[in-house]
């Protein structure tokens, strides 16, 4: 994945996505002590960056493929994104949901025409669904991080940052299943000026903070995390990206996500989800080595229920 | 007040204020049928659009004036707008506030270097204490909305969306004491190609609704509404702008503001405030007038106690 593949990613996905503003506080910046850009993929159609990728995997099927579907497992933001892409684009997409997620979830996967198939609420029962359909309707499974072209889509916000700001020191992604801070990653290093990578994760999931002391993917034992969209785990195609180009991981208490979280609702006027402030809480967490500098902040969405808020 | 004193007011205060982002959002376009531009000024400094007309009141004033510091009566958006409006222009700003006001809201104004006079918590108490700091100390009394001035201020921010957006149908904004939605029909009439202005207004609140039915400034018998911005009342400086250049205004029920505000944070992903839903509000109840129309919403600001929403 060089460079251009980078680029031609983002002129084929552009009619599709929303380019996301950048927001500013000089309250945070004092606060941090940095002069802080939030990239704000909360804004990005169905409210998450994951827009990006899914739009790209489509895109890079042949007809014949485009013809027979796309298919995932995920309950979360990826299934919203690849039914709005598919539906963007004239294709089929099939989700495979556990029955006990939440009704709200399942009505924003049929908003956007997402065919739903419901499993059991384990990973066994998901991938076999998946797999059931992949054979039954011939369609494409789609991995809600660990594909190139998904990468690649993801890289596309952080691209978008450095066009504007080209010379920021470093830029925070939140870290979950990896295919945003790998994209993150692709695009510094094409696009950066020395820019350094780095990433928030909970202490709850650190599971790619420990791979990076391993030299293994790691696993997580708990998931006991406010930051939903963080539970899940690195693959095979992202974390050998993440290796050589990322950093370092900074882990984050849940009490500094929220904290993280408070100061974006009340500051920066935003919605997002807890999953987004990691990145901040990161960089709040180890302020001090980052005294005066440009920094990059990748808000990854902002699909929360709103009758279920930290705060008090 | 004639297009030319908006061009010079707008020049003037522009490095003192955020040109703020305009958003839309495909699924509240499609709920509502129309395509609306939503001028986002909870993202203002301060978080609101009152820091418009405080640093242009501000700017008006004479060197002499100026040593001598400005003065207001407010416990809510315009004391931090003024206070911080004074602190950028190297200005002392003294503000008058009832003693039972929220700690969160002293430490807002005390945040931006405002000096706060405690008094007792009725109208007569803070203007006989704001005329006492005005013969004591020599400073300048700034109405927050009914002032010319701040009048002018106000108008900038629908300034700027019809210099992005030039053929909007019309432009809904909230009406409180009448200060924004009187420098938004300015602006309307002076850069919109016919675009008509529209108020939304509480039913609780229902003042400048009376006030234009009856041709003379009515009052307020409660004020038992969530928009706790939109309680004070018109004045004889704005209510014949108002009276001449707007449209109409549509009163809202409070679950209507209440919807409006969830549509707000859940769609477009913005913290705003209960007053500034007020506006779409309006729009939305009555949608059919304005089917297939290019409609301006004014969210007006974004300071928000997260621990009180109305959400379920």
């Amino acid at each position: 994945m060089d460079k251009n593949s980078l680029i031609e990613c983002h002129r084929r996905i552009a009619p599709f996505i929303h380019l996301t503003p950048v927001l500013t506080s000089t309250l945070i910046n004092d606060m941090v002590g940095t002069t802080i850009f939030f990239k704000c993929e909360n804004f990005q159609k169905m409210g998450a960056f994951k827009m990006r990728g899914a739009v790209n995997a489509i895109m890079q099927l042949t007809e014949q493929q485009r013809i027979k579907g796309v298919v995932t497992h995920s309950s979360g933001n990826f299934a919203q994104a690849l039914s709005l892409a598919a539906q963007s684009l004239g294709v089929n997409a099939y989700i495979v949901m556990p029955f006990n997620a939440p009704q709200v979830k399942k009505d924003a996967v049929r908003g956007y025409n997402g065919i739903i198939s419901e499993c059991e609420p384990n990973l066994a029962a998901r991938e076999s669904m998946a797999h059931q359909i992949v054979e039954e309707k011939g369609a494409t499974f789609i991995h809600p991080s660990n594909d190139n072209d998904v990468i690649l889509g993801q890289g596309t916000a952080c691209k978008e940052l450095l066009e504007i700001y080209p010379d920021l020191d470093c830029v925070f992604s939140p870290v979950g299943g990896g295919g945003l801070i790998a994209g993150t990653a692709l695009a510094a290093k094409y696009f950066g000026n020395d820019c350094k990578v780095i990433g928030g994760e909970p202490f709850e999931v650190d599971d790619a903070y420990r791979s990076l002391q391993s030299g293994v993917i790691e696993t997580n034992a708990t998931a006991n995390t406010i930051a939903d969209g963080l539970k899940t785990q690195l693959g095979d195609k992202n974390f050998p990206i993440i290796r050589q180009n990322v950093e370092r991981i900074i882990r984050v208490t849940e009490q500094e996500i929220i904290q993280a979280m408070q100061i974006l609702w009340e500051r920066l006027k935003i919605v997002c989800e807890p999953s987004s402030a990691v990145a901040l809480a990161a960089l709040i967490k180890e302020k001090e080595h980052f005294s005066g500098q440009k920094i990059g902040v990748i808000i990854s969405g902002g699909n929360v229920d709103l009758a279920k808020l930290p705060f008090r």
